[in-house]
């Protein structure tokens, strides 16, 4: 008899996310309020408080590479993506612990470079790092957990959306994707040309930012709290906004219409699609790493956001409607759930990633 | 001019801390209770009560080896040695996270194993997993974070040690790492024989089962709190009990004496040692991965608790003496810290470890 050999490949990240759903089983822990299935998972912990808890990790090779990445941005970043998912539920972040494993060739200096970094996201996002373990590995890895605190009924999941519910989404969309276009295509010239090569990185300073400093959009829940807004979804933009919104209807029911034409880009993210000759809706879409909040908003409460904080890029709508997107030219057709996914399989219009 | 580039075995795991402790500065945050110093953080939630929290990763080729490590018995452990942490502050473990970083040649159904594993240790720790993060990685990487829960004046940390305290040991020592020992050698033995190797480890099973599947001692809490009894300092023996009785010498501002004819050791671990002729008191002082529990009691309560649920092992003394053993021929020595570091000098006593 032999065991049964399954490719990761046939079921992807998703897949193997549903098989250890089924092997968990419930919980019987009636604090539970969240397990798996949100940006993080949500507990009571007293007199109308919950947590929120949540981790992701960043592995050398697989989410950056060292040629491009600072040791000091990469620690900023490490805590960033984690703080964004708290910001996610609509939660403060408060404490994060990191399992960092370290390859041979790494030294001190780098370390403390790190370090420096998880310091400086640590002031920047007003949370303790708490607790650490330090170990050998072949790959730089850093595996982040981050606690947040919420009211109760302040907690936002991804399933409150509404038929007729705005889509609205902070910031701009596909930069951070560009920045990676950018300093794969930049670490490629430089392999052919050697030690002559002079970076020229000057028109592509924000993309290369957002790739490499992403910022977890704290600011923006302390501008609702400010001013009474609560969304009734809300997720935040890890993977492609496409991607995003079918976590967003799948969860709360119902489907949405997206207008190409809305969705917020920077220029220099245009000027890079230009260069590179392709869609820059494609990377608006399907980019990821963007860390913008999607969220679901009653209509009457749009005129209270301040201007110029978010922009509706569509409305929610019936189930039965499923997931639309308007293109510029007319015309409505389905859109893709394609986003980046671990293990999935890499077609044409998959984004690259570091090991591709 | 150049940076300078220091070798982490220059400061070692212990340096590269400190490091970081420098680096990240105090807390500002009032509820805080213990950051990174302990075997977890503590912080208050509300009504009495704190959460604990801590990380430990496992990572192939450090810490475990595919080829006599069952993946779901690596799921058990990856949860247990994080537990261990949780009750060595005398709490309940409560939710969990992984992080896991899954190689190319990785099955499916190999990782629905490891899952069992995770989920068959929910059960025995009663505990939630509530998150999860799965990437791609070179090594099979399992990065685990637990939180417990503890009422505020339960909590046990590693600086209460008084002078005339017993110091105790829960069950037996360097069980785990004779198993170690016994795995390996049975590896090499099977690379020098080939496919006709019939390994034998049926005289070590209880060695090899507190190496793959160790056993995190919650039930030691419920005893405990059944009696009425709370211990002044607390630590879990991961490192060898050498180095963690420096942990709470160094914490209680004590010093103490250890009797070697009193250290626990089980029948196999004597057999183990004397096949490989070395000194078991070696293996139980300096060998890890034991996840038993070694704590301060004051005399008058160790009639309390349950006959046969500890060992004296020694008394703490005033800081000024020392930390020393007495052997058994008589005459006390200074008991050196050397447990296993990572990026540690490795010289001829430490233990190995899997890279070494």
């Amino acid at each position: 008899m032999t065991t049964p050999f399954t490719a990761l490949q046939e079921i992807g990240e998703f897949g193997l996310i549903n098989r250890m759903l089924t092997r968990l089983g419930l919980s019987s822990d009636d604090a539970l309020h969240q397990g798996i299935g949100d940006d993080a998972a949500v507990y009571h912990v007293g007199d109308g408080v919950v947590h929120v808890v949540t981790t992701d990790a960043l592995i050398e090779g697989v989410h950056f590479d060292l040629s491009f990445m600072p040791m000091r941005h990469l620690g900023v970043k490490a805590i960033a993506v984690n703080v964004s998912d708290v910001v996610a539920m609509n939660a403060q972040p408060r404490y994060a612990t990191i399992a960092l494993g370290v390859p041979p060739g790494v030294s001190v200096e780098m370390v403390e470079a790190l370090y420096d970094g998880l310091a400086e996201a640590c002031r920047i996002y007003d949370l303790t790092l708490v607790g650490g373990d330090t170990t050998m590995a072949r790959q730089l890895t850093l595996a982040v957990t981050v606690i947040g605190a919420a009211a109760e009924d302040a907690v936002v999941y991804r399933r409150g959306a509404r038929p007729g519910d705005l889509l609205c989404v902070t910031g701009d969309l596909g930069a951070a994707y560009a920045g990676l276009k950018v300093l794969l295509d930049q670490r490629r010239a430089m392999a052919e040309a050697g030690d002559d090569f002079q970076p020229n990185l000057d028109p592509f300073r924000y993309l290369i930012q957002r790739q490499l400093t992403p910022t977890a959009r704290l600011q923006t829940l302390r501008q609702w709290a400010a001013v009474g807004v609560r969304p009734r979804a809300l997720i935040d933009v890890s993977d492609g906004l496409a991607s995003e919104v079918h976590h967003l209807c799948e969860q709360s029911d119902c489907g949405a219409l997206i207008h190409s034409a809305a969705l917020p880009i920077d220029t220099e993210t245009r000027h890079a699609a230009d260069q590179f000759m392709e869609d820059v809706d494609t990377y608006a879409l399907y980019g990821g790493e963007d860390y913008e909040l999607l969220f679901a908003l009653p209509e009457a409460d749009f005129h209270r956001l301040p201007e110029g904080t978010c922009t509706v890029v569509g409305t929610f709508t019936e189930a039965a409607d499923g997931i639309r997107i308007v293109m510029p030219e007319g015309g409505a057709f389905p859109l893709e759930a394609a986003g980046y996914q671990h293990f999935g399989p890499s077609g044409d219009e998959a984004p690259p990633n570091l090991t591709g």
